[in-house]
């Protein structure tokens, strides 16, 4: 039982909590403090046992009829579920987790919640799991390999039956007791590193590489490449696509016209004013990704020159931008849906071997991506 | 234990899982089948007692390693840490929310995981939560009231120690059992419906009524307003922003150039289009939300005459096009960490009665609102 003046740390370590401040603040009515009361708050819920004596039956009658089982007659089913309402009874399924082995939740880890390409991947895996009657649990490592196996192993110690992670770290032998134990994992957007596991990747070489084909078909020879950390799997096969795609039309790339780094704004908008400034400037634009893309149109819309691009993801109005962006497009809710039916493939047990399982990328053209090199 | 046909179907119902087609399909390696084989799946986790075997110690002195009690020489800890490592054992934390009561962990109940307002809002919940070393249990009701029961009680059921919800229903009498038994709960973006609870919201009635003043300040009268279904607060909020404003300028508001309902695109453009058309069209739009905002967006750049607009929530890029959106911001960030802030008060026990915290918006010039009428 905690005194009313005690932090909240249920792990154990002491933190301070913030104050919010600067808002207006208008309290409403206090009919109910009931439950703010110290003493009330924890380790009071109902139990079976009060139930059952607030019913006048045996224990016994009461976990049959929250179970559902015969043997109850219909008058004592009614004076049961009167104490159940009257008490707010509700049958703790931690317990039933321990009693029954499967808890009918999955993990979903995320590489980042605020980044919009993963709504749609969030919300397609959550429309699998709600068809099997199982709930998301859901939380982002930040791109932080060491939250990312954290998260995994809090989401196990709640023993979730499966779990669909996108993976900022690249050695997952952490996960292989968990396997063993059989907690089913489809990894997504990005393989898993040092252990067999099922996959469910985008083309990002054959996308990149394509959208590089377009701006060469388009007449450009001197085509710079802004992406993610190279030790992201994404950033580094989308590069791969972009030097097949440039040595393939024998054109040799040049160190100044690659940029690979971390997504936020300073840095991409340094790395593309750079390629655009000197003697010989680029005169289109490769992007590893949304968050890269928006930035770059934005140091695009200010430059004097007009300067082809081709971005890796869709971006919403993207087509009403002047020129509208031509995009390498995944289908992020597509990603979601097969690694989720995959799992409770998964989970079925009909599922043998790890596969790994690509799905194509989409070249959409909306003017960006075809205006010709500017000198 | 299952068998390797069953279907997943923790809840008990039969659910057929849906073939995955037209994806390429690259075996990899197949070195570790291992936990694919039918009868290792559940249930053979490691247990203390194996743990205690493997290392020849008592259970006692397993218990007193894995839990960091004293008195266990340097030497048994060494030999227990190994059998564990060796085992894969880890402690299940559904055993330790029972004998404990507290989980260390908190639910997120949104509208729409797909919804990029949201994004910034979970980020933000996720932060404070992991500063609280709790974890953050996500889920969502897209926009209906059964599905938010079902998840609330759902994270309730798991003993989730506090509730971050964004309501989709009206009516959460269902939860007072919960708050009795002390679960910490705070209503975010939407008030609570028949029960007292801390609300966080922004200030949806002032910023609509300044936006609509705005465009009135720049010479508007016939000025439409499209927005959400008025059963959702926020909705009918913002419509009594838009009523207020033309009121407190004089102008009665005609029937034609209000809709409300759903923000699928379809139902959206039809609204524009005719709030557009006619002998009297209106010569600018309010828009309720940022799902209404990006489809208004698309009905007014293929419209022959320009239209002021001025749409509720920003949108990415809404700067860049032409011309720049207007918008009243909220600060999606700033909701979800009062929000959060305020559950992990109310579970440090120093918050007494309910209130309601009301965030400003702030209105952001860029060239749609400042427009002219056209006629």
């Amino acid at each position: 039982m905690l005194d009313a003046t005690s932090s909240y740390n249920p792990m154990g370590t002491r933190i301070p909590v913030a104050d919010r401040t600067g808002h207006r603040t208008v309290p409403e009515t206090t009919r109910s403090t009931e439950r703010r009361l110290p003493g009330t708050r924890y380790g009071n819920r109902p139990t079976m046992k009060d139930v059952a004596a607030r019913a006048g039956v045996g224990l016994k009658t009461v976990s049959r009829v929250v179970n559902g089982e015969p043997g109850v007659t219909p008058e004592t089913e009614r004076r049961v579920q009167e104490a159940i309402e009257a008490l707010g009874f509700r049958r703790n399924d931690s317990a039933r987790v321990l009693r029954k082995g499967r808890t009918a939740s999955i993990g979903l880890v995320l590489e980042d919640l605020a980044d919009p390409f993963y709504g749609p991947l969030s919300r397609a895996v959550e429309e699998v799991a709600r068809a099997h009657g199982a709930l998301l649990i859901n939380g982002s490592s930040a791109e932080d390999a060491d939250r990312e196996q954290e998260l995994v192993l809090a989401l196990c110690a709640r023993r979730v039956d499966g779990l669909v992670v996108i993976p900022a770290g690249d050695d997952h032998r952490y996960l292989e007791p968990e396997l063993k134990a059989g907690v089913a994992t489809v990894f997504v957007d990005r393989p898993a590193g040092h252990i067999d596991a099922d996959v469910v990747v985008s083309d990002n070489f054959g996308g990149a590489r394509d959208g590089v084909r377009h701006l060469i078909a388009h007449g450009h020879r001197r085509i710079g490449f802004i992406g993610d950390m190279p030790r992201i799997h994404t950033a580094a096969e989308r590069l791969r696509g972009y030097r097949t795609a440039m040595e393939d039309a024998g054109i040799p790339v040049e160190d100044p016209w690659m940029s690979l780094g971390v997504t936020d704004p300073e840095r991409v908008r340094r790395a593309a004013r750079e390629m655009l400034s000197g003697p010989e400037p680029v005169t289109a634009i490769f992007t590893g990704n949304n968050r890269v893309t928006v930035t770059v149109i934005r140091v695009l819309a200010g430059h004097p020159r007009p300067v082809a691009l081709v971005g890796f993801d869709d971006i919403e109005l993207a087509d009403l931008l002047q020129p509208g962006v031509t995009v390498v497009a995944q289908d992020a809710a597509a990603l979601g849906r097969t690694a989720a039916e995959r799992l409770f493939r998964q989970l079925d047990g009909t599922l043998l071997a790890p596969e790994r399982i690509e799905l194509p990328t989409r070249l959409i053209t909306r003017g960006s991506g075809e205006l010709p090199p500017a000198d």
